[in-house]
């Protein structure tokens, strides 16, 4: 991957409620986190939304989480490792299926929510994850991109799993790579120059500057971007336009 | 297959709940019916169950439902054709998933319950579940063998899909070839001698004498058998020798 | 009720997700119609609800449904007449715990989307939600107004059950008094002046002229309105005001 | 309250699945914890059982948990304080709701499992469930006896709900007075007459003995007891006559 790729979470809607601008965010990324139906989307959903993702030559990616539709899988649950492999590879499994009968398959693989945070939080969930991931077989997982990346690195050798890491270009890091809690102000940027600014100096590798003033250096292989509503979408036009002018 | 195989719904536990006998009952069946998360199922019990089913070389169907775990699967629900398709796709990658995880794959699809009844029943779902399993690729579909299998086998011709007729060992038939409603006497046979004496002469191509005394004959691939209790087990344990020895 | 009181369904968002324009649409309306977890609504969007509807006087109905959440309760499903009654006993008793916290309780029941035109279709079901509101106690029940509302009146009075009827000011009606199909043209009014028109002829006890040409009486308490979007809320407000002046 | 009370987890079949010896254990229990729909427990199975309840004269408690049926509410969720208070009113009120068709009402709260445990934990969530029962209006919250139960009865009182206290004939007590981990030798009594010495001593308001050998005394109002098995079945019977001839 020589330019950094746009992620959009995507097909988050479910029923009869709808969420996100998929169609307009769509044309602008490469890779489309996609739903699995335990926090959001439903076979129905899935279908429309890998449908669209194939037609635009989008990638699609298996967005697995816990299961709490009425909690969006943002509370954190206390699976044990092997629960979460299991629901790992049902969620990715079930994609794939929507995939297959579209002629296509998954792509890669990025937890969502409550999931995510807890992989990052805890070395032995990061490795059940990575273990199921490698299971599965082929798929890369996408993770976030830290200080330093090598413990999960590590993981990911030991397991024969490609990662990707990401790096968001509209949050605040702290100089461990982490990033800035919503509590605190300035955590999430709002001005695009800013946000497209951001996206161009991760691009290049670094220096970001972190919230204590340290400079901080991410290796990042794709960027987490949002299309939740019309200024967001725009935002990630044009990040996709300053990447590719690059 | 020479041999009449036998197919069992398997794997319909449910976090802390426990149903059926399926250890007992899975090493004298061919095929095992797992259920996927909809009707029965979460994706723990569903690893469990297909771990155990490759041990014994049994082979793993997909055994998809209408999402009604409460009804288990029981109640008709009026879903659109399309729904359908998307809730066969999204089950059959799920359990393929969690297959792909145990170092196998799905091999067959046979709808459960409520959406086996209406696939019977309506020639437009029939002709859904058919396209549906033929979009996903490669799979055989297990349905009812009737007195008239043709208009069955033509939609399956019509897409490529292979079909496995099954028959039932322990129900007394119409003369089309229907069961006869539980609500009526002489339904269900409880006696093993005479539940053998049905899987054999199915075995043999028959014929079976109907509710109304008429010959029936069936082609069947396979006999649907249960390991609900002790007695049923015991039940397929004899059908299984007595097929064997034939 | 000398005027026509006015109904909406509200508080079906769910989750993450939001539906309706609950809080544009509350000042105009008299009766609140809200989901209570099983198609819409979950704990905390009932007490959000709930506590905007109390400031605002609004009469809050328990609005239960089949239990469906990917379809929307939209979707018919068969369950038998004592289910239903369970359903309606889980689902009202929801809502008014959620209304006893809040400092108030259910004051009357209608019935959701496939269980509402059951309901209507089906006199054993029709039966069984009326004695299912018998036994909660007190709770008048909200159901469609059709030229003929004796066989209804007959059951209510059979139960103690009254018996709140309501017709559409933006539908167009049969001469049985059913709604016309979606599927067919002039179903649906979508101009303001008419839907006022036929909200005050409605008021007045008509007559209104039905698809095909008839005179059409209806007895209706109540008139269901919409708050899905700003035009159906802009329309409530002006039937609001053209009733009070009446 | 002057004999120990006992209390069962009851209602925890949901649809198809059975669990527990719910009509063997009823005869001799005093207050049946019911689950309340979110971790077991249908609409329907929670008529039923509180129709066996009331016509054995057992009080109906709401036995509310996390919305994690996949999981048996055991697993420990991060809602927030009043997200849980909106839990409570919902399933409160939802069997509240059953009872008021069976001619009762509901008596008291249990929460279950995780619900149970984190309230046990942290005094901000038992400072919210109190409040929500407060809220709800009138019933007691069964809770569980320490060695000192002060803390806990400083905030019924701040919010006026009585507080039933319970303790385990069939555990063993840290020095603290909290159950020793399943995960320890000794930590649950198997045989039934160490068990029913300690719910002897229980009821004389002791000492038990901790597992540190010191001196325990519980206060305690309820005794919490098992119907899963015929063993437990058996034991509960034969504390039932211990503590009636006392």
């Amino acid at each position: 991957m020589s330019r950094l790729l746009l992620n959009c979470d995507i097909g988050e809607s479910f029923g009869n409620w709808t969420l996100g601008l998929d169609a307009e965010v769509m044309p602008f990324i490469d890779c489309a986190n996609v739903a699995c139906g335990f926090h959001a989307g439903d076979p129905s959903i899935m279908r429309k939304t890998v449908s669209l993702a194939f037609q635009l030559g989008v990638q699609v990616g298996a967005h697995p989480a816990y299961q709490d539709l009425a909690g969006f899988g943002r509370r954190s649950m206390a699976y044990t490792p092997q629960e979460i492999q299991d629901l790992l590879h049902y969620q990715i499994g079930a994609l794939d299926g929507i995939c297959r009968a579209q002629g296509g398959r998954v792509s890669y693989v990025k937890p969502h929510g409550a999931m995510y945070n807890d992989m990052m939080a805890k070395p032995e969930q990061l490795r059940a994850v990575i273990e199921a991931v490698a299971a599965y077989g082929e798929l890369p997982l996408m993770l976030m991109a830290t200080r330093d990346n090598s413990a999960a690195q590590a993981l990911g050798d030991e397991y024969g799993v490609t990662l990707w890491f990401e790096a968001f270009a509209d949050r605040a890091y702290d100089s461990n790579g982490h990033l800035v809690s919503r509590q605190l102000p300035g955590a999430v940027h709002h001005e695009a120059e800013k946000i497209i600014e951001q996206a161009l100096t991760i691009s290049r590798g670094g220096p970001l500057t972190a919230s204590d003033g340290s400079a901080l250096h991410l290796q990042a292989n794709t960027l987490c971007v949002h299309g939740d509503n019309a200024s967001s979408v725009a935002a990630v036009q044009r990040i996709r336009e300053a990447l590719t002018l690059q």
